[in-house]
């Protein structure tokens, strides 16, 4: 009995923004799950910057996906049919399910994680999934975060960006400093996420209102966005002060190179240093981030917002949310 | 009997390259050294690219130099007299004695370091002094080169780019591209430092040789020039490639802000990283850097070149040898 299976596939590679030419919907049936697979019925699709980059023809750290091929994304998906001591039926795992109604799950040790009692799926795809994990490493780990550091971060409302904020609370951060995209993002900041003050890049000069907001310099820049905050921030940077460098969505649209950091410069005076990161490198420590982030939700110091969009046929949409700023916090879209 | 001394001090701050406005040469007497100081004549003057980040009313690692001072630069010079235990005359000291005949050293640990005995002057300004240091400390401790890295160097024939090369070589690089603009400079290169390759900037597409050159990626660039050559070498980055900031000698003369590098995006997916430093940090460490450079040298594994300029009036020409590329090794005013 094979299942009808909605894939949204790759039918070209977009310049700029995803249009109704990037995608199309397909209809197939499901595969049949052979020896050691389960059928997976997906729930809730992740929808993450990345997405795009896997969408142009460019080396990166995933090959593109190819045309004809179903999108790539991570998703929660309950079990349908097992032949797979890992999965049981009713179980809810999340993995690179794609944007699809059915996906396939194996032995393989990474490819889908068997969700908790309990878990939230929209909580599995946010501060527990790969967006909670790229806060936690990539402040801790490669942003090195010391007690005392002003930390300023870039897509402060976004997903990842309001995680950070809230975890350089935690640890002790002299000052939080959210830049956003609208006023509704940066009142959400302060009002709800703690951060000392925010500043909105479309109304505000970026770079004079971070003299303003970092009298001593940044220590720490989380930059999802880069463009010209990236280079505001590095204008402002503290001696020795770190650039964690998670996106850069102001270029993930453009057709042409995107403009480079002039202020990059700074980095020799000030004994700087920018470096990027993968999330996918960290995998092996996810349980003990995920550990303390349960801690901290408990204790009622992490707060998380989601964007549901409905339906699967919406997940190109969705993704440009990311892009046009219409979203606060996680982006996910329901299938069923 | 005070000495009349001739002094080049900054006139105007420039644009773009020194020129005769920028600087004034004066004359006055000489100072008298005071209780623990020593009067000391200049033989040997350091031409560093970063002499000309100090013109600028810029905030820097140091501040500028202020109008009508003498323009600030390491030296080595001669002890006249001396009312201090640490100087006697005829000792050679290497200090930032500036742009003049006579300076002043006192007892304060960092301004003068006495010359061991049989040192050549020119060898204290270029592999025992910053320039050396820059080398070592850059490549080693910031870029923590490792056996088997694939390193390129851009600035290549210049004084620290040339080191650098001869370093990596030394430390079992397995392969050392140099980055030059002439052919001369980069025969010297290849036939001289053992350089694997070379590439000049001002008659090949350096994108292009560095795809050629270094087929795996580059695991580590030392920069020297910034703008283009940068940005070619993010391209090309190896995963977790490295890029050591030490100058940015073609932004040092611009007007405008200096490009900034594009590329700088692939630092996500290579996990890249890329730091300044200040060698003046290093300070500290020098006496086991210069002894591993004097133990290199007397086994004839480390070669130095000097270009050296005549007169003290000639100091500021000398200083745009480096930016027009004239000089190949080290530049250095011999004052008298």
């Amino acid at each position: 009995m094979a299942e009808r299976n909605r894939r949204v596939v790759l039918a070209e590679r977009p310049t700029g923004r995803v249009d109704e030419k990037t995608t199309r919907l397909e209809e197939a049936d499901a595969p049949e799950p052979g020896e050691g697979e389960a059928l997976l019925r997906n729930r809730y699709l992740s929808i993450d910057p990345t997405i795009r980059t896997w969408m142009d023809d460019r080396e990166g750290y995933l090959p593109p996906i190819g045309i004809g091929e179903v999108v790539r994304s991570g998703g929660v998906a309950e079990v349908v049919r097992s032949n797979s001591d890992r999965f049981a039926p009713g179980d809810l795992v999340f993995g690179m399910t794609g944007w699809q109604d059915y996906a396939l799950a194996d032995d393989g040790a990474n490819y889908a994680q068997v969700l908790p009692e309990g878990v939230d799926p929209a909580a599995a795809l946010s501060v527990f999934g790969t967006t909670g994990m790229t806060a936690y490493f990539g402040l801790l780990e490669v942003g090195r975060m010391e007690e005392g550091d002003t930390v300023v971060i870039s897509g402060a409302a976004g997903a990842t960006g309001s995680t950070v904020g809230q975890i350089a609370r935690i640890k002790g951060a002299s000052r939080v400093v959210g830049i956003a995209g609208s006023e509704e993002k940066c009142a959400w900041g302060v009002a709800e996420l703690g951060f000392d003050a925010a500043i909105n890049y479309k109304t505000e000069d970026v770079a004079e209102r971070l003299r303003e907001e970092c009298p001593d310099g940044i220590d720490l820049f989380f930059d999802n966005v880069g463009g010209e905050i990236l280079d505001a921030a590095l204008g402002r940077l503290a001696l020795r002060g770190r650039i964690v460098l998670c996106g850069a969505i102001a270029a993930y649209n453009e057709d042409g190179p995107p403009r480079g950091p002039a202020n990059y410069v700074n980095l020799i005076s000030r004994r700087g240093r920018m470096e990027g990161f993968i999330i996918l490198d960290f995998i092996p420590r996810f349980p003990e981030a995920q550990a303390q982030m349960a801690a901290w939700i408990a204790e009622g110091k992490i707060k998380y917002a989601t964007h549901v969009v409905e339906g699967l046929e919406n997940a190109p949409d969705a993704l440009n949310l990311l892009f046009t700023g219409g979203n606060t916090g996680k982006v996910i879209v329901k299938v069923a």
